[in-house]
């Protein structure tokens, strides 16, 4: 079958490339284990304090997101692609079993979107890409504006600092 | 990788199993070819004047349905899982790509829906069940009432007669 392709569009997406010196099969770790993942996923002082993992095309991807004011914030999705140390897809359109969602109240995000992790061998360690897609301009803007370049690397650096003590 | 559990809820979801006397090889055809799908998809007297598949995991699913007097409805859709012959699963709260869909407004569909599509083999020729699952009551109740039996129990006639002239 052939691999999905993942052109991007810059009046829709959001994308962030880097170059991290940690091997990929510990990113992948990061990403796919509640335990790790509640260690760097919430930009500090925020804090993931739940997470569910169905590591399978169609299964769930929960987190729970705590403000410092210790509110909190759930997100429901729904894994699509999951490829060993290379590539998650996952969106918060669906939820587990690819049901059409419904944006609980209290969740952050106000749009849906569809997050594509890329993880290739590089000399110096791991070249990881992420892609946001959204559904209109309007959705890329909110993300932008809710800081999705400053949240999303701060979070990978913790992600690269973490990983690194295990 | 385990197969994903189909398990539904009658508050939320849609179903229709029926036997039908023609092979499922046939009726995975019908499905996943443009010019095949064309013939039976939409309730005679409206027609299916333009399809695209894309037949993988993230590709599009796309139809245009014109109304007895000529006005046209367009659905975009995106495939989640395609296992030949047994399962078709896709969503139109996903466009191709997986990116997240926007409803056009001339859309005859104002919810979203996955429709998972099953066929296993029978004596009689193929168990055919369809499992439509939306986010809310209001979306199954939408769907009900614009006539989800009656329609694709149609549609499904059209599509047995059609495929015996295969």
């Amino acid at each position: 079958m052939a691999a999905t392709k993942y052109d991007h569009d810059p009046r829709l997406d959001l994308v962030i490339e880097r170059i991290i010196d940690v091997p990929r099969e510990l990113v992948w770790k990061a990403w796919t284990t509640p335990e790790h993942l509640m260690k760097w996923f919430t930009p500090a002082p925020w804090m993931t304090v739940a997470c569910e993992i169905d590591l399978r095309p169609g299964g769930l991807f929960y987190t729970v997101m705590r403000s410092p004011e210790g509110t909190d914030h759930p997100n429901t999705g729904c894994y699509l692609e999951v490829v060993e140390n290379e590539k998650l897809v996952w969106t918060d359109a669906l939820e587990g079993g690819y049901r059409p969602s419904e944006k609980p109240s209290d969740c952050l995000v106000s749009f849906f979107f569809t997050a594509i992790i890329m993880l290739e061998p590089h000399k110096d360690g791991t070249k990881y890409t992420v892609i946001a897609l959204h559904g209109n301009e309007e959705g890329r803007k909110k993300h932008e504006e809710m800081g999705f370049h400053e949240g999303w690397g701060t979070t990978l650096d913790q992600m690269v600092a973490y990983v690194k003590t295990l």
